[in-house]
Order: structure tokens, then C-alpha cells, then sequence
């Protein structure tokens, strides 16, 4: 639970960001407290662009004055300045193997996953959209076996409790859950991936994912908005 | 120096990669002996086949049998799963804010470094390879205030020794040292880049990055084979 640290514990933050949400999560099941900025990106403050003024970007968790960006860079700070402080399980394993599978299957995700996700929403017509949308489906697939491989049959990447790789995804599902409405297809379909299907239910129905994941409903707002916007500005 | 376990460690890799030079370095810094195995990357063996089915790509390392692919995952392996062996200091140093500091510049380099650089050896003609040879030089200026961040007007990334960032930057070295020859312009620069100028002279000149560095003539001769064959690919 929250300790005398953790009021020097500040996020800059913003609602759309999945990467910010993972931050959340971490910060979240480790019951962590902590000052949350939500950051204006059109407008961004002295204190964002001081903290991280090589991208510019959120999130950014400052502790004790010190700012650490970039969302995985921040999950394995967390992680280690927290180690042992009575703050819930470690988001990486103790095996130096086990760790190096959860290191893999994060940086996956974040090779073979965001980028095409990204391009999506980037994308200003159907037929931009097409060759990302199927990169992210087969990543999707990809990370199918790599759910396998990870949790060994138990109910997360992590195993018996959330780890690394769950929380690395987990920042994404409010905008898995988004997909259908905005592209008119299930991202993550119990039918072709009924392992993630299932782990993204059970990721869902936790109490620390609960009190910080978006409103699935807000971010098809927030993403009909982005995508007008990046179409606006293409036709321009 | 070399273990007992160290007979149980195998390389897949690639004489023209810089990421297998990355893994080289590491080992060869940690004192750590191995058998490389040099992969036929238009032909692949099974054993790179079945170790890194994912992706089918070098560098994988073997320990005791299990595959660790990616290599900066196999970085973290290595300083991980060897530490306190007495096999050298650590590449990322204890305190969890340096730690997260060496992760960003990493990071840094992964992701703003390295994509412009692929693109310029696939580009198939010299206007197509002016935007991220641009987008280089401007990574390159950003990491000059990296090494200062890091080092503290030590000799290193990592400070007194070499560190992670000095490892992940160290595995393209010889591509830096190339680039005058290949696209006429020094990378890294004395004149507009003196730290990571003087960077490079001194790590160059460590025993353990001499004995696995490529050498500068055959990666330039390497290079030239890759870009000829990309521009004949493009014109077909």
C-alpha cells in the first residue's frame, strides 16, 4: 500500500495515451499513489518539455524531482525502485531466462504491434488502412503463441499474477475493446485467438486494471477525433 | 575469465550485423567464452529456424540449450545470468534511476538511430537516401548530450567502464567509420560531435572491442554489396 514515498511520485500523463495507461497499471497494481498531470499535447507544458526534452512525449513519472520517460523505460524503474517494499509482486520474473522471454515478447509488441496500430490511425483513407490493419492482425496471432509460451497454461503473461508482458499489452485493451466499433472488426476475436480473448477478460476483471483502464466508449470518441483530424489534415 | 559454463554458450550470427557485434562485444567484455556460429542468412540453418522462430533472425544466443533472441534482450541476458562471476562489471549500474537513464539513451538508439540508418542502405537512389540521412545526423547530435548525461565527463556511457549504452551503441561503430567512404561525410564528426568523436577513438582501443570489432574495409566492401543489390532489386 501507499508509503511515505509515494507522494514524490508524479505522472504527466494524457486520457488517450496506451502508453500512459501502462504506467497506470503498474503504478496501480503495485497500489502506488501519486500526483497524476493530465498534459495538454496541443499546448504542452514547461514541465513536460523540461522533464523529457528529447521527445517531448508522455508519459513521464518524475520521482523525488528525477524525470524517467518512455513508458517500458518507466514499467522497469518501477519495478526495481519498488523491489521489496512491500508493494506487490515484481512485474519481471527472478530466472534470468524467464525475464529475457518477458523482455522479448514486450519489445514484440512494440515492434510488431505499434507501429501498424499506429499507421492505422495515421492512415486518411480505407485503402491506407489495409496493409497495418493485416500487419496487426498477424501480430496479433504471433502473440498468441507467445501468451503460451509465457504463462505456461496459468491465467496471464506473468502466470499466476500479472507481469511484465501483461501490463505492456494491457495498456492497449481499452483500444482492442475500440476496434470493432471504429474498423468494424474484433481485434482480438475469441474465435482465431481464444487465448488473449480469454486473458484480456480476466485482465479486464482485475480491480487494479478496473480503477485505471479507459472508458472503451470515450476512446472510440477520442480516436473518431484523431482519425477526422489526421484526414483533415491530409485533404488539406 | 572463461567458466566451466561457458563451453554451454553458442552465438547464431552474422559477420555484416551490427546487432551480432552488439552480443560480441558483451561477451567479449564479460571475459565469457562461446561457440559462434556463422548463419548463411540466405539460407538459413535450422537452428536458427527453431531457435528464433518468431523472427528467424541473428543474433540468437544458446545458453545451456535455450535460445535468447533480440540483442538487447540478450544484453540484459548476459549481464544478468553472469552476474557477479566474476566476469567483468556490469553493463547497467546498480541504482535504478542510472539504470533507467542507460535504458532511454538505448532506447534512444533503437529507435531513432537505427531505422533512418536501415533506410539509407535500402534506399535505391541518393535523393531517397537524403531524409534519413538527415534524420542520422540529427539522432547523432541529439546522443553527443546523451554521452554527456551519462558519462559525467567519464570516459564512457556507462561512466569509468563501459556500460549498456556503450555496448549498444558500440555494435555499429564500424558502420560509423564506414559512412565517410559509402556516403561521403563523416557520422560522427569531430567538429560538430567531440565527445562521441573522442568516444569512438577510446573504445575502439579497448582490448575486448578490438577483438570482435568488424573491420572497417569489409564492412565498407559489405555495404556496397547491400546497396547494389537493393538498387538492382528496385530497378527489376
Amino acid at each position: 500500500m501507499a508509503g511515505e514515498d509515494d507522494g514524490e511520485l508524479k505522472l504527466i500523463g494524457q486520457y488517450g495515451s496506451a502508453f500512459v495507461t501502462r504506467v497506470k497499471l503498474a503504478l496501480s497494481l503495485k497500489g502506488l499513489s501519486y500526483e497524476y498531470i493530465e498534459e495538454d499535447l496541443r499546448n504542452k507544458s514547461e514541465l513536460l518539455l523540461r522533464s523529457n526534452p528529447v521527445h517531448k512525449a508522455v508519459p513521464v513519472l518524475i520521482h523525488r524531482g528525477k524525470p524517467i520517460c518512455d513508458s517500458q523505460v518507466i514499467l522497469q524503474y518501477i519495478d526495481e525502485a519498488f523491489a521489496g517494499t512491500g508493494t506487490g509482486p515484481s512485474l519481471l520474473p527472478a530466472d534470468p531466462y524467464e525475464r529475457s522471454v518477458a523482455r522479448f515478447w514486450a519489445a514484440y509488441i512494440e515492434d510488431k504491434l505499434v507501429p501498424p496500430w499506429d499507421r492505422v490511425f495515421r492512415a486518411t483513407t480505407d485503402g491506407e488502412r489495409e496493409e497495418p490493419l493485416k500487419q496487426m492482425f498477424a501480430a496479433v496471432d504471433t502473440l498468441e503463441g507467445g501468451l503460451k509460451e509465457c504463462s505456461k497454461g496459468k491465467p496471464f503473461f506473468g502466470g499466476d499474477s500479472v507481469g511484465y508482458v501483461d501490463v505492456v499489452l494491457g495498456g492497449a485493451v481499452s483500444y482492442a475493446k475500440a476496434h470493432d466499433a471504429l474498423f468494424g472488426a474484433k481485434l482480438i476475436d475469441a474465435a482465431k485467438t481464444p487465448l488473449l480473448a480469454a486473458w484480456m477478460e480476466r485482465f479486464c476483471e482485475l480491480d487494479a486494471a478496473k480503477a485505471v483502464l479507459q472508458d472503451v466508449d470515450r476512446v472510440v470518441e477520442y480516436a473518431k477525433m484523431l482519425i477526422a483530424k489526421n484526414a483533415a489534415r491530409a485533404s488539406n
